[in-house]
């Protein structure tokens, strides 16, 4: 099969004899690369892919890396062909890893119905990629899966388009960072349903596995992969938040070394907070410069986000769910940017010193109780809102299948995440993660501890933003009567916005169901105001 | 001036005679009725109106009486044209007021450049409404006021797709309820600044007043105005989840009942916490159904929304701005609006039980503090947000105006937005509110008390979301050195992210401003990860 392109290699096309002297050509040049056959007649256009993938930043390679291992033969693409060359020199030498140096030729490489992967920039490029795909012989029934961090209406949209042209498009979260692409990430597929066991087969191949089960199943409909990695994403910011206020209270509030939060982190990798993130913190904390002093500490104070946490916060705005914690975390990075106005604040603003009195090894084993409870409210509330968005776009979402899959492979793998798969087992119906025995028999046992930090925090003047919301939230969901009627008075009061009754309280007069309104005032009309006067 | 409209009155009209039998025909003939004129010959179309208003809600009817009280001659209009008739034989009878029976008749009536407000719903009536205007005689130099809750981003479009035909065109936020409608709301106008000569007089005239100052001054360009009011109602979410905390922890947690709850709120009106919401509240305390006992008892405690506090904790986390207070108050009403999960979870989740001991008045006062200083936090955050949002759009937002503006007329009235105006007029570029003298002073005195508070809740199991994360917020903000460093340590460690050192630990090897990576395992190459496997 040929791969020459005679209507678009005109102008702009690269002849190895010729070098571009303009960055103008040079740009043209770089941009018809990945539409152009340019290359040797060596390299063979036989159909002998089992996948393909269009990508080779780390994680690009270590995927292709992942499946080769596993006995795939993989077609490898990139949009500036110069590192498909090098990664098949480097890395990929001896394996059964084929390159392209076009999207005609990656797509004749590939075995029918074709599976390829995209990991490019979300955005642009991957709508980029997908127009290249279906003007370069991308043909019925061929299967094209984002495995970038597209945003999940993107995907959406990206699915239904396919689906138009009847190739069947797949989003997939793929979580673990570099090493879990090289030896297992978690994978989060949802999309055209019908790819799912032409994939299935390689995904779950080359995913983690977490007691014999792998870490990747279908997630549910269009962007729902996409979006179940948001929420994960959004659950990750909480933990480490979480995590980032026990360093702080241990530090500043009990007043150990990082040697020896370093030995507490280590402990509580033993028990119910086992996990990939203790893991590491208890590493970071263990840590020393060159000058034998912690790393951490000369660490700037001014956190990054790449905008997920943001997304999912909020997503839970839009669906109206109260997902606190991921709120509080996303803020909690806001105000951490600010450092040069925090920094003069802090020589302006005053509060109490901390001052630790009573059983250390007591209140750390409080401190690890009060993190346990706030990481069950969070995924908790996380599993609210993939439930209320399931709901709401019309959505099969499978619960257990989520758990199960961030259980291996990815950032916030953990040991706790088994009890969840457990519960939702159980009950796939479970209203909420917090009525499952284990859960809030759990919380009940923590709830003491729990208490006695955020209270300590607040006397402290430590600021405990994840662990306080956690527990205002804990309350305030067990509780029958929350003050809420005070807001429909106030609204029916100033605005005339009208309220309902409770059904205890339900009469001729008031009722249930039916909108109410009060003159409060005891003045005419349908006016509710007041005289105040500022 | 002839009214009529030959080219489109054809089929659709509604013609004297001929009562319409489907409902198609109906719904034809209601919209025609806004492009055409059916009415009778007695209605004069003289220019002689200072003001248009359409849209004849009580909001509307309200502004037009208020502004025909302040001597000015308004021509009024609805869709609904039957509206108008009954406004003018009735409210209207006697007052400086002119129907209009057609968009036509409506902008014929005006002096010009005419001036107009729309007072419709939201969304698409409002671009319904400027086609029609424009269809029917609208010309350059006329302005066009939308006074109704748009969103800033559609008021944005709007300003500069009106500039572009001459049009002057003004978002206003307008707040005060039905009653500030009529005897003064605080209004806030923004949009294309040649119009604020031409309306200044007459928006000011119907204004509220505060120490003798409109309440209603230029905000700035585009959507500014609406951004404005925007900001304001998240602020009110703020202090009605406030006062609602404060309400709960006296019930549940001092045990009062609720004429001594009442008391506190009358007390608390004569102080620092003097404003339209602590008024409004005690009268609803004190207020008894016609059985005896208080009707606020018997409300359903589930919150409605209208979405502008929605809008602003999304418009913080899209601005990257900590504004969590409005966060919180916005996830409390989702939170109520799960009643009956709620109460199924009351059943099933334990907590303590408050027990009050100690000195009640003292505590009361703690209680007091801790409202005052929440709501210093709450202000800040939001005045945080208007300047970053100015910054960002390119806005001139002027900060002593809009605490002005807020002073009187609106929901959130106090006496304390008179310190707000004071700070800004004494220093208009003031970094933060909590950097004025005042408020730091009344923040450091208000701590002990707010931390007693927040403390009590977290061990009653009293839910204070809002009181807490302020206390959060003041504590992060006061802060030099935050643990964000190890969400930075944590992100280098699994997804190589980079991280930057303190400038007190620059180096060499670890310069200030450059991104820096780190192999935290020890193990080779770029790829940073963990052998954690759960």
């Amino acid at each position: 099969m040929l791969m020459t392109f005679p209507t678009k290699t005109s102008s702009g096309s690269h002849h190895p004899n010729t070098s571009p002297t303009t960055t103008a050509q040079r740009r043209l040049d770089t941009l018809s690369q990945h539409i152009t056959d340019t290359t040797s007649a060596t390299m063979s256009s036989e159909p002998v892919g089992d996948f393909g993938l269009i990508g080779l930043a780390v994680m690009g390679q270590n995927l292709i890396l992942n499946a080769a291992d596993h006995g795939h033969t993989v077609v490898a693409f990139n949009r500036t062909v110069a590192k498909v060359d090098r990664f098949l020199e480097n890395e990929a030498k001896g394996k059964s890893i084929v390159g392209a140096h076009s999207i005609k030729e990656f797509i004749s490489k590939l075995k029918k119905p074709r599976r390829m992967m995209l990991l490019v920039m979300a955005g642009k490029p991957v709508d980029d990629f997908i127009e290249l795909l279906l003007e370069n012989g991308l043909e019925e029934g061929d299967i094209v899966i984002d495995g970038g961090n597209s945003h999940f209406p993107d995907t959406n949209r990206r699915t239904k388009y396919l689906q138009s042209k009847g190739i069947r498009y797949v989003g997939s979260g793929v979580s673990g960072g570099e090493e879990g692409a090289r030896y297992g990430p978690s994978i989060m597929p949802g999309g055209n349903e019908e790819a799912w066991p032409y994939i299935k087969d390689i995904l779950q191949d080359i995913s983690a596995k977490s007691d014999g089960e792998a870490c990747c199943q279908w997630v549910g409909d269009e962007g729902a992969g996409h979006y179940v990695k948001m929420v994960h994403n959004g659950i990750e910011y909480g933990d480490m938040q979480l995590i980032s206020e026990a360093y702080d209270i241990l530090k500043r509030g009990v007043g150990l070394s990082n040697k020896e939060i370093g030995d507490v982190f280590a402990e509580w990798n033993k028990g119910v907070l086992d996990s990939f993130l203790i893991e590491i913190t208890r590493d970071i904390m263990y840590y020393n410069d060159e000058d034998g002093t912690p790393l951490l500490e000369k660490i700037l104070d001014s956190a990054g986000q790449k905008g997920t946490g943001k997304w999912t916060a909020i997503n839970a705005l839009d669906m109206g769910q109260p997902v606190t914690l991921i709120g509080e975390a996303v803020f909690s990075r806001c105000l951490s940017s600010l450092k040069a106005e925090r920094t003069r604040a802090s020589e302006k603003l005053q509060g109490p010193k901390p001052n630790f009195t009573g059983d250390k090894k007591e209140f750390i084993a409080n401190l690890e109780q009060a993190l346990y409870a706030s990481k069950i409210i969070s995924y908790a509330q996380g599993f609210m809102l993939m439930q209320a968005a399931a709901k709401d776009y019309g959505w099969k979402l499978q619960k257990p299948e989520i758990a199960l899959m961030w259980r291996g492979g990815c950032i916030i793998r953990s040991v706790f995440l088994k009890e969840i798969t457990k519960a939702y087992r159980q009950n796939p119906d479970l209203e909420n993660l917090l009525f499952d025995d284990f859960f809030h028999k759990a919380i009940n046992t923590a709830q003491a501890g729990w208490r006695d930090v955020v209270s300590k925090g607040a006397l402290w003047g430590i600021p405990t933003p994840a662990f306080s919301t956690a527990l205002s939230f804990y309350d305030g969901y067990r509780t029958k009567d929350l003050p809420a009627n005070m807001l429909q008075a106030q609204r029916d009061y100033f605005g005339a916005h009208t309220f309902r009754i409770k059904p205890e309280f339900a009469s001729e007069k008031y009722p249930e169901g039916k909108d109410i309104h009060v003159n409060w005032t005891g003045r005419g009309g349908n006016v509710s105001a007041s005289t105040y006067s500022a």
